[in-house]
Formats: structure tokens, sequence, C-alpha cells
């Protein structure tokens, strides 16, 4: 028997590799050096990230788009505490994906060493799968195992922990099985139970779809549903990946704001979930509801996470007999150029008018955006991602992920002033892998949704000091110099003209541009009486629901 | 009995305050609107950060130069884990640190809301002491045993995490009484024991010092001890703080790379420890020893962590008849301004002749800053703020805490580029709070440290995909535009001359200034053989070591 010279970063590589896993965000210390010596051995792709969160988001933002996991490569606890947020959003998005994280090595953990953490520890509140490797022999081993866990039904996110000595020594075998059980279809009785509730009669019934048929398929799938059984649908308010736009039928998302959302989900008899949970508020309000589903209101669910949920609908479209039912498509339609200063609504605007075929958002716009589905609805068709766990500076590496995964879509990552500050390097990937990303910062020089928050949790006595911690205009940023310094073009516009020409010209050169877009921060000084305003984000609203709240909350 | 309408986030705030605590590093949401609210109605300054890492980093460097604890306001367990790494870097430094952490409201957590997450398994890689406040009226006990474990022996983090109810509800009260038990001095059989292995003859002992007693009473203390009873005298590689320059005895840093370490360790019998742990590698190396205290040689400790460092290094100086000695201490000497094209050694020289009296230095210049030590030895007296966890990103938020911390000093941060890209958004509250804060960013387009570690752990087969991940040259990192998008004035130089010019105007001129020194990466292709070169940065290494040192390693 000749000797086994593969070291366990080689067995761990082409494990990855031999399951399809071929690109890895990376921000490697001394204990993943090995796992860099053996890239040029590999098919396996790194892209370098400057922060952790980059790479964990840029992997979530990888998977939306690809159908399958990234890699990260972190450096012990501490790189991995580095990217806990955007894992945490990741969770939330149900994608899979496989963190490699180095640990010192086996013999040297008694030393407590100034890097010493406890990775197992950083790991658990967002990984279904973790494991120190012990032996060099089972790398490969325990990598398939992280892997089958990472593509299951529900897909996860496997943590590896690996000791440096463990991938610098010899004896590593790559794996190459990782096939894994099919998930099932929801069980007949279901199916039969909930195609009843669909086909009663005199019932209103409300059809909530969320993650895994937000696509073209699972989207059509429900639109037959619910025209033959006269069901309205919604969309969760922060979906993973959302395909909209003309030749897709359109569903509008539940809001974000309860006062909002209540309207839309009002007298409603049925409530069937299809892969989301029943809708609650992001944060509680005092004396406030946080639990959404009306009184009296029936819920449904129609598959659990570890059913097959695309199928599922699917049989559901045939149980309620709507096979041959042709249901309506959102028609080609943009919205013409805006002109003069420029506001969020504005640039949602021109957004609608200009973006190209095919385009990935990546959207953390905040309160700049609330307009941009609504004029965006006929543009042509696209995916929508969206921040699924509500931790702010995920939209960026997002958006370098989902580049990534398909190099001929472009991108357009929307973001609000504040929210990209928390990740901002990830321009410089961006620019290092001249990726065709545009990136719009919604520069309103304030963390504008505190605004509203702070109103709507009720607290008293704001005055300045209180101000100044949702106040970033002093000093103002500068993204073009922000951008410039990560080698990145850009332009700052402040009228709609100028917009329109800098997006226009965005959309027609491919590779990295920064449009620095100055917004007022319109919520400035928010009382729950411009709640009419704000209502202006729910697209297509019916008049009289519109009115109806219009009646219900004004002074 | 009237009605106690003091809400809870009030009387937490006055806790603080009233404990002394009246700084606080924030980056809030939803959660932690009361605490924002209440801040006009306190003297509790809140700095605002655009990244939790900063605000973390922020807090440990305040304690580091206040010697008392900052708080931190931070958004449930997302926040509190962009805030890990420096938590991390800030529980080894074992400074005192109060984070504040908002949590849903208590009846909300049932709904998994998309930004729900374990924020006590977050908390507790770094925190000695963590509660989750269950009622309002418990709120100033609560935080005042955060406040009491903080700011006890040793100093500690606590983390106390408050739901938004418990805060916004009325019946809080504030806490008052702070006192905590003295810590005693180490035993008199271990001080008699310690003092007879000093006092015995034709021994060779050596005395590391670390964290209480590296301030000049603590060096003259050991200085004396030293001096009465030949030892030789080193700290601790990475100090929380440590003060030197003219005037304060010279003790010269225990050095990062083992190969010149064992070096300075070799040939004691002894090893008296005091208030540090026996030295390690930072990391393993395949066939190298981790553990530094060389064999033979019998180490001895003089105090725990929770007895009195200082108190009992004053204990031994008379144990050991040393209180009359006078202690050689550093002579005023500077080295004289450079020319030529810069590189890290000659900006060190730069840094010694132009450092003003009473600067806190605060250094995470890697590779470019070996030579720093040496040339800052005979500057005006300072501190020194060094990398106690290793975890990259630090020296920039320590340095906003310590300009916090006292604002009549002039802070100097001295910081690699790719460790400066981890909290880059520092920069953005240094010009908010408009301190004396000076920049130096050693721009040598890599992690040139890495390449070292990679020759190190012996990693073969680095080919350009390898290098591609240590290297950050395309695109080139641009520091003066970086800081200006915050908002920072700031100049780029190349040659000596250059620097001394900006070094000595920002000095000169209260104020932010960035400096982005173009630096040569002058560990390119280093091979062990190149250690004699290395060696330079051992200050004031004898002539006859470091000879033997070459002769060991050269090739």
């Amino acid at each position: 028997m000749s000797e086994n010279n593969t070291i366990g970063a080689k067995a761990l590589i082409d494990t990855l590799t031999n399951a399809g896993i071929e690109v890895c965000f990376t921000n490697p210390g001394t204990s993943e050096m090995h796992f860099v010596s053996e890239l040029d051995n590999s098919n396996m792709k790194a892209v370098l990230c400057l922060f952790e969160g980059v790479a964990t988001g840029a992997a979530d933002g990888y998977a939306r788009i690809a159908d399958k996991p990234a890699a990260t490569l972190l450096h012990l606890g501490c790189g991995l505490g580095n990217g806990l947020a955007n894992l945490h959003n990741a969770k939330k998005a149900r994608v899979p994906m496989i963190n490699i994280v180095g640990d010192h090595a086996t013999y040297h953990t008694k030393y407590d060493a100034p890097l010493q953490s406890d990775i197992e520890t950083v790991a658990k509140n967002f990984s279904k799968w973790i494991r120190t490797t012990q032996e060099t022999s089972q790398i490969g081993k325990d990598a398939a195992e992280a892997i089958k866990v990472a593509t299951g039904t529900p897909a996860q996110i496997s943590t590896l922990i690996l000791a440096a000595d463990v991938s610098w020594n010899k004896g590593g075998v790559a794996e190459t099985d990782f096939s894994i059980p099919k998930a099932p279809l929801t069980s007949a009785e279901n199916l039969e139970q909930i195609a009843k509730v669909l086909k009663e009669e005199g019932k209103k019934t409300l059809i909530l779809l969320g993650r895994r048929v937000l696509k073209e398929e699972g989207l059509l799938a429900a639109a037959k549903i619910a025209e033959k059984c006269g069901a309205k649908l919604l969309t969760e308010t922060f979906p993973t990946r959302l395909q909209r736009g003309a030749g897709v039928p359109y569903v509008e998302r539940l809001a974000y704001f309860a006062e909002m959302a209540s309207v839309q989900l009002e007298g409603y008899n049925h409530m069937i979930l299809i892969d989301t949970k029943a809708p609650v508020t992001f944060f509680a309000y005092p004396g406030k509801k946080g639990y959404l589903v009306p009184d009296g209101c029936t819920l449904h669910s129609l598959v659990t996470e570890q059913e097959d949920a695309l199928g599922s609908i699917q049989a559901l479209v045939e149980a309620v007999g709507a096979i041959d039912i042709s249901p309506k498509l959102q028609e080609a339609k943009r919205p013409s150029l805006p002109t003069g200063k420029l506001n969020g609504e504005k640039a949602a605007q021109a957004i609608g008018a200009l973006l190209p075929e095919n385009a990935i958002i990546s959207d953390e716009a905040q309160t700049s955006g609330v307009k941009i589905p609504a004029h965006t609805a006929g543009a042509p068709k696209h995916d929508i991602l969206t921040l699924t766990g509500g931790a702010i500076g995920q939209a960026l590496p997002v958006a370098l992920g989902a580049a990534m995964a398909d190099r001929n879509r472009p991108v357009l990552a929307l973001v609000g002033d504040g929210s990209s500050m928390y990740t901002i390097q990830t321009l410089w990937s961006i620019v290092a892998e001249n990726l065709d990303v545009t990136t719009v910062i919604f520069n309103n020089a304030s963390y504008s949704i505190l605004n509203i928050e702070l109103e709507r949790v009720g607290a008293k006595n704001a005055g300045p000091k209180a101000k100044a911690q949702l106040d970033i205009s002093t000093p103002g940023l500068d993204f073009v110099s922000l951008a410039k310094g990560m080698g990145m073009p850009g332009v700052r516009v402040t009228t709609a003209e100028e917009f329109n020409e800098a997006l226009e010209k965005a959309f027609r050169e491919k590779g990295p541009f920064l449009i620095d877009a100055v917004v007022p921060s319109e919520y400035e000084g928010f009382k729950l009486k411009a709640l009419p305003y704000v209502l202006g984000a729910l697209d297509k609203i019916p008049n009289s629901i519109a009115k109806a709240i219009k009646n219900k909350i004004a002074p």
C-alpha cells in the first residue's frame, strides 16, 4: 500500500469541488494558509474580502442566485464572529452555505494563545451543523456531511472547524458521494384539506407565499390557484429571492409597517402559508399587536420546511383543478424618466425606466426605497434579493455574491447610507473581480428609519443628544471618495436628470460603478399621520382600501 | 406612596453615571430607542459609531486610558456579533467594559421575528458576566452588578441584555452602591519564595511583566528589583498599555516570532511571571515548539489575576531590599529625521523624532512597525496600546476610545493597510468628535505578515491563486480618498521628507489627520534566512546574542 501524501487541506478542497462548490469567499489568516496554498491545485475560485461580513454576505448572495452553496474561509472565532450578522441574515434566508473556519493546531489550544476562543459557541447562532474535525483522515467525510446538511431540505448553514495541523497533516481522502434523499411532498390529507379551503364558497382566502415558491415557476402555480379559487396572493415582507417584472405574475409584498400590513391582511377568513411563517411585526411597539393574523382568520400551512415546496404547490394546482388556467401576467410597463430635485421616489422611477433585462436587484434601500416595488413592477424580468434577517449591511455583500454566481447578469445594489457603512469594504472585492455591479447609495445623511422607529416606540424626551444618534450628516459621507478609495468610479447626483444619466451610463458600460444619490430624509419628523404617504409604497393597493386607511389613521 | 414613573432606560443610564460611567459608544437600533431618548436627561456622552466593532474597540481603548469602563450600546445579537472581534481583544486586554444590548420585547420573542437570535450565546465568548434583565424594577440592580463585576479584580466584560419593554416600562430604580472588596496582595509565603529566587546566587533570572505592572509605577518597581538582583526584565509581547519613553525604565518586549523570542528567553534558570502567562507562540508551526519556556527553566508567578499586582510588586521591592535603588531611566534621545524613499524603518525614525509629549500610540502597524519600539524608546514619555487578542482591526477604534478618554493627549494610530480596513468606519467618529488623532496607514498593498506566515507554516505549492489571497494591490487602496469620504483630511506620502512634513504638521495642528504612507512590503519572499533583518526589531538586543542568532539561522 502506498503512502497517502494528500494533506487535509487538499482533501477538503477536492471534496468541495467534487460537490460542485467552486467559489469560496475568503479572509484567511495563518491557520488557513494550507488551504490557501492548495488553491492553485484546484478548480476553486477564491474571492478575497477585506472583512469577514463581506465574505459571509457574499456567500449568501451567491447561493440565492446559483441555487447551490459557496464556501467561506474564515480565521478562528473572531473571523467567524465578524461574519455573524450576515450569517444570521443567511440563516433567515434559508440558503445553503459551508463555512470553513481554521483553528489553532490541536496541540496548541492548551496554551490559550491570544487568538484562542470557543469557535463552536460562535457558530451556534446560525449553524444547523457544526463539527471540529479531529483527524486528517476524517476531513473528507466531515466536509461531505457538511455539504449534505447544507444542501438538504431545508437548505442550511454548516460550519466545519479545522485545526491547522488537521489541515497540514497527510492522510486526507476526498469524498465524492453527496447524495441526499429527495424531499417529500406534503401529505395527501393536507393537500386535500387545503384544496377544500380554497374551494369553499363565500369565504375570503389569502395565500401568503415565501422562500422557495417565489421564483417564476412557484409564482405561476400560485397565480393559477389564486385565479381559479378567487384567492388573494401576497409574499412575505423580505423574500430571499423574488422573481418579478414583465411576464411574471405580479404579487404584492406584505408591508413592513404593521399599520399597513394589518390593512393588507384585514377581512380574510383563511390564510394559507406556503413556505413562510404566520406574519408578525419586525419589532414590538408599546400597546400594539405583534401578531398580524387577524382575529377569526384560520391558518393553514401547505408544507413544512422539510417538504418539497415547489412540488407541493404544483400538486395543489392540480388538486384545485387549475392546471389549464392562464393567469394574468404582469404587462411590460415602465415609468417615464423623472425630472427635478432627486428624491427616493424619483430614483425608483428612474430605476423602473432603465432597469436592464435579467437584472438582479440587491435591495437595502430602507426608507428611500419604498417606491421601488411600485415603479419596477413592469420592468423587464428581474430578481430582487432582500434583507431577510434584518441585520443591516447585507446588500453590498449579497450583490457581490450574486454577481459572482452569474457574471452575465447586471446587478444593482440599492443601499441606504447608514446600511452601506457596515460592509463598505465590499466595493473593493467588486472592483477586484471587475463585476458588473451598479451601486446606488441613498445618501440622506441619517438613519432615517430610526427617526420613524423613535416615534413608533413612543420614546419621549428626544432632544439634541438623542437626535444626534440618528444623524450621520456631520461629517457628511462622500461615497464617491469612499468608492475612489477602493478603485471604483462613481458620481454624486442631486437631480433626477443627473441620476437618470448616471444610471443609464452605469447600465450601458459593464463593470463596477457607484452613484452617490443625495436624497432628502423624507421621514424626518415622521408622525403616524404621515402614513398615507408611506402607503404609496403599497403598489396597486385598491383605492377603496387606501381611502379606508387614510380615514382610519388621519389625525 | 407615589407612583414610580422612572422608565427602565432612565434607571439604567442613571446607574451608569452614578458609577462614573459617562461615555457610551453606540450603534443603536429600534430596541434601544428608549435609552437613546433618555440621553438628553443625563450626563452620559454618547459617541455614535457606524459599525459595532468600532464601538467595542473604542470602549477598550477608553478603558485602557481612563482606567474605568465605558459602556457600549448595541442592537440585538447581530449588533453584538459585529462587535465580537474587538470584544475578544478587550477580554485579552483585561479591560473593564459594560455592554448594553437591546432585545425584542419579552412578549415578542415567541414570534421568532427576523432579528431574533440567542444573544446570551453570542455574549459567551468574551463576557465574564451575562444577564438578561427580567423586570424593570431590577434594571438598576442588574446594572450595578454588571459594573461591580467589570471593575473588580481582574477587570472584566459584563453584558447586560435588556428587552425593549423592560427598558420602556415604568418602575425603574437607579442604584448608587458600587463598592467592591479590595484585591489582596500575594501571600507572604509566595512573596518570600520569589524574593529568595531573586536573591539566589549564580542563577540567571528573567522577570516577565504583564498587564497591570506596565505603567510607570510598576515598571519603576520592576526596575528596582532587577537592578538590585541582577535580573533581566521583559514585557509580554502585546501589552494592553505600556508606559515608556524618556524618564521611564526601559523594558524590552518579548518578540512575536518564536525564532526571536526563544533567543530572548535562552539560558535563564528562573522565570518570574508578574501578571502575565508563561510565554507561548501566537500560532503553532509544523515541527516547532509552541511553548517558549526553555527546558530546565523554573517558573514562578507573583500574583494571580484576583490579586493586587501593583501592590504585590511594590511589596517585592521591599522584600528584596530594593527600596533605595535608583534604577536606570531611559534617557531622552531622538533619532534624526530620515531622508529618501520611505519605508517602515524610516517612518519609525520620523515618529521617534517628532512624537509629542504625553502622546498615546495605538499600534497595529504589523510588519511595517517592527522598528517603532527601537526608534521611539527615547522619545518623550508616552503610552503604547497594542493588539492584545490578535484580532486585527483594533488600532483605529482603540485610538478613538483613547482620545475620548483624554482629549488633552495627542493620539497616534499606526495601522497596516489590511488591518485598517476591518474597522475603517472609525475615521468618521474621530471626525465627528473632532479628536486629536493622527492616523498613519502603512500602505504596502498586502497582508504582508501572511507572506511570512505562509513560509513559516511550511505551506507548499503557493502559486498565483494563493499569492492573490495575500495581495491587496489590485485595486490599490487610496486612504486619502477613504478619509475624505468620511470628512478627514489626509495626504499620501512616498518619501521620508514628505512623511516628516506631514507628521510634523499633524502633530502641530490639533484635530484628525491621516497619512497614507506608501511603504514597500519588506517581507515579500521572506525566508527564514531573512530573520537577521527582522531581528533589528529587537531593540537593544546585545550584539553577542544577535550574532549567535545569525549563526544559528543563516542558511
